[in-house]
């Protein structure tokens, strides 16, 4: 099975000495993820907490919303001709009654809206595939507590600590406790892996959370937040122009550059307490 | 068609006050890549240069290679049900002879090994799709040049300045001479938007440049890189370890963490003459 770091010899220069050393990196590795044997999309991840990047996939697909939904993950073998097994290929058995996805690359955008591929269809599908709605969800912040995530965030990121590599999500309630965090080298993927992780543990709709993200927000994210129900998402660096539409239709809380106690609002202003 | 950045009202807040003003944010749009009329991704990017992300893209994945091998690129009217044009869908014609891609999830990673989903398997991939080697380019670089190349890009991305927000990829070639810069919401468009234009002007295999990308160095841009036939490419931030193992089997120089003079030279570092 996959490690999250290794270890390459590096030569680094500093201030014209070139010097050999080992360095750790954080490990990337494709991983396929199939429903019902049938294979939907392939990602490149960070080994560890598999099981709950595909199922937190299939969250922000609209597959599924429920534990009782998916009845098994597992590493498949036979992935290989000698029938081995790369830990690289996860397979989810879905609950019967539960749909399978669509495999095509054009579900996401021709199914809900009459405009094609623009940012209004990008919109209209998370509306149509969305259980829940996180307009009327109650939570209130401060931007005290909101000036807290970003260390803490860095503070539980153990393999950034050793790599400088990985983007990092975390979820916290509204009284700022952290409820799960999780690295990636792809930051779609560590959502994933907090979706996941949350719908095992019985907590969708993810009401009354906040989901920090390292970097930058984008529609993909804002999307993830919102088929998980969470209701505010702040982020270390800026937003896209559909990532705030996505948060205003949605009535969803959208912090762009969260830094140093100062943060812009982009969306869903009425939940942070001046 | 789209604009690069939208004005977007945002509360900021600084030391506990409050204020609403306008924001620039990149935009961001889906864009469907067609070939031959037929369906093979949907990316999220920065409107601009679609031509060239959609032809950069199809050097990436092994269609094409060579300007001639293109015979149009074109955004589709058709695209909604009143027959009208998004400009968020474009089409890419082929010459006689050049095979059309394989639009299956699995097609990067089961041509070629027998390791099923793997980072070996993955590896092979890419040596079976490159039509260059990089392993014989002559090109030689000295850490000061490096060393120039991160505020050189920063001092080009006009888009950045104004949002905060998009990832840049820049062409030099030995004597550090900006050749093409391209800024995106995803910097792996940003990548297959130097490369498109690069096809275009003939500059194809791009022997004796450096990529320089803002960010970490990841397995699928430096697969870029190597698809195009660039010999070095330098990232701001950390590589994965499967971009490191990439550039080592196909020869490229990889350099990491290059900031103010210092870097880590993480393969072929016989390039840079210290």
């Amino acid at each position: 099975m996959g490690r999250v770091t290794v270890r390459r010899p590096v030569v680094r220069l500093r201030e014209g000495v070139a010097s050999t050393r080992p360095d750790t990196l954080a490990a990337e590795e494709p991983m396929e993820i199939r429903v019902g044997g049938r294979s939907l999309a392939v990602t490149m991840r960070t080994p560890g907490d598999d099981f709950d990047l595909a199922i937190g996939f299939l969250v922000s697909e609209g597959v599924v919303r429920a534990a009782e939904e998916v009845v098994s993950a597992r590493y498949c073998a036979g992935a290989t001709v000698d029938d081995g097994n790369t830990y690289n290929l996860v397979d989810v058995a879905l609950a019967d009654g539960v749909a399978p996805p669509d495999p095509s690359v054009e579900r996401a955008f021709y199914t809900t809206s009459s405009c094609g591929v623009c940012g209004k269809a990008s919109l209209d599908a998370v509306r149509t595939a969305s259980s829940w709605s996180v307009t009327d969800d109650p939570l209130r912040l401060t931007p005290d507590l909101l000036a807290t995530l970003p260390d803490r965030l860095r503070a539980g990121q153990r393999v950034f600590e050793r790599t400088g590599g990985l983007h990092a999500a975390a979820l916290f309630d509204s009284a700022g406790e952290l409820l799960v965090l999780r690295e990636d080298v792809g930051r779609h993927n560590a959502v994933d892996k907090v979706v996941g992780h949350a719908l095992r543990e019985g907590w969708l709709p993810l009401r009354g959370t906040v989901l920090m993200v390292s970097g930058r927000a984008s529609f993909e994210l804002v999307q993830k937040a919102v088929m998980a129900g969470i209701p505010a998402m702040a982020a270390v660096s800026a937003p896209s122009s559909l990532a705030v539409d996505l948060a205003e239709e949605q009535g969803l809380t959208l912090v762009g550059f969260l830094r140093g106690g100062s943060m812009n609002l982009y969306a869903g202003a009425d939940r942070v307490v001046v």
